[in-house]
C-alpha cells in the first residue's frame, strides 16, 4: 500500500466495549461495507497472543477491501500481524523510536492535542496525525479537548494528513469541512450503532460531499 | 554480549507489587550486588512509554553489573530499550515471530509447562526455556504445576539452558541440583525479601555450591 496513496476520509477505531456485533471482526467487516477508508485496531486487555491472532484475521477483511489496518500502540503487533501502520499516543513509545524498530515502510500515526507535539510528531518521521479530542467524549473520558483554532493552527504547522478525533459523528462533523482536514475518525458513531454499514455511509457521504 | 557465555544460574524477575524496595531500580540495583547473573523486568500494568523508560534506566544497572535485561512479553518495548531479550509465554507472541521481528541476536525465552511446548520452543529458536511451575505461587497464581519428572523429561529432550521457575526458594532449590538444570527464577525469594542484596547472595552461594 503506497502511503501517499491512503485516503483518510473515513477513519474507523474499533472498541470492543461498545460493539453493536457479537465480534470485532463482524464489526469491521460492515464498517468496510459501509466504506471506511482505514481501520485502526485497539485492544488493551486481551493478551498478545490474543491481539496478534485478531490482527492477523482482521488483516485479512481490510486487504480484501484495500484499506490500511493500523494497530494501536503495540508496534510489536503491528510487526507480527504484517499491518500497515501503528498509532501512537503521548504515552506510548516516542515516534522517533518506533521509526526506528519498525522500518520505513510502515505508517506511524501520532495522536496530539498541543502545537509542539504536533510539530515533533512530524519532524520524527510521523505520517499523519490524530488530532484531538475536538469535543468530550465517553470513549476516552481523560482525553484533552482542544478548540478549533488550535487545530487550524497545526494545520497551517504541518503538512502530512491529519484526521480529527473526539465527538465526531453526523452532527459535528460537517463544521470541520473546508479547513484542510483529511479525514474524520470516530468509535462509537460507527461501532456502537444498530447498523454500522448504514452508519459508515452515511459518515462518509456526509464528509466527501 | 554473547549468547554462549551467559550465566543462568540466578535469574531474576521484577513484579513491583511484591517488592520490598520502593523503586524497581532500587530492588534490581540491590539484587545485582547480591550476584544475580540476569534481570527480567516484568510490567503489565504502565503505559508503553512508562515501560520503555523504566527498561532504559534498568538496562543502565544491568550493563554496569554485565548481566544481560530480558523483557517480559513486550518485543518492542525489548528492541526499543536495547534490551538483550524478551521472554513469551504461551498466551504471548510464537517464538517463531519473535524471532523474525527481533533478528538473530536477541535473546529469546519461552515459558513452558509440558513437553511439547519445549520441544517446539526449541525447534522455534528459544534461547532458553522457563520450566515451570516447579510449585504453586501467590506470584502467579493461575501458573499449572509440574512433576520433576517432566522437569527430567525437558531436560533429556532439549540442549537450550533451562532455568526453573514457580515457588523456588532457599528451602525449594537445592532439591535441583545435578540435573543439568541451568539456574534458578526467582520472584519473591528476592524482591520481597527484606534485605534483597543478602536473599540473592544466599541464593546464588546455595545453588553454585
Amino acid at each position: 500500500m503506497e502511503k501517499q496513496n491512503i485516503d483518510w476520509s473515513l477513519y474507523l477505531c474499533t472498541d470492543r466495549r461498545l460493539m453493536s456485533s457479537s465480534t470485532i471482526e463482524e464489526n469491521v467487516e460492515c464498517a468496510l461495507k459501509g466504506g471506511v477508508t482505514a481501520v485502526q485496531l485497539r485492544e488493551k486487555e486481551c493478551s498478545s497472543r490474543e491481539f496478534l491472532e485478531l490482527a492477523l484475521r482482521v488483516k485479512g477483511l481490510t486487504s480484501r477491501y484495500g484499506v490500511p489496518l493500523i494497530i494501536n500502540d503495540r508496534v510489536d503487533i503491528a510487526l507480527a500481524a504484517g499491518a500497515d501502520g501503528v498509532h501512537v499516543g503521548q504515552d506510548d513509545l516516542p515516534c522517533r523510536t518506533v521509526r526506528q524498530i519498525a522500518g520505513p515502510d510502515m505508517l506511524i500515526g501520532v495522536s496530539v492535542s498541543a502545537l509542539d507535539e504536533a510539530i515533533r510528531a512530524e519532524q520524527d518521521g510521523a505520517d499523519y496525525l490524530g488530532v484531538g479530542a475536538m469535543f468530550p467524549t465517553g470513549t476516552k473520558t481523560d482525553a484533552e479537548v482542544i478548540t478549533l483554532d488550535l487545530l487550524k493552527e497545526i494545520r497551517k504547522a504541518v503538512s502530512i494528513p491529519i484526521v480529527i478525533i473526539g465527538g465526531i459523528n453526523m452532527n459535528t462533523a460537517p463544521q470541520f469541512k473546508g479547513l484542510g482536514i483529511d479525514g474524520i475518525a470516530v468509535v462509537s458513531a460507527i461501532v456502537a450503532q444498530p447498523d454500522v454499514e448504514a452508519a459508515a455511509r452515511g459518515l462518509l457521504e456526509l464528509w466527501k460531499a
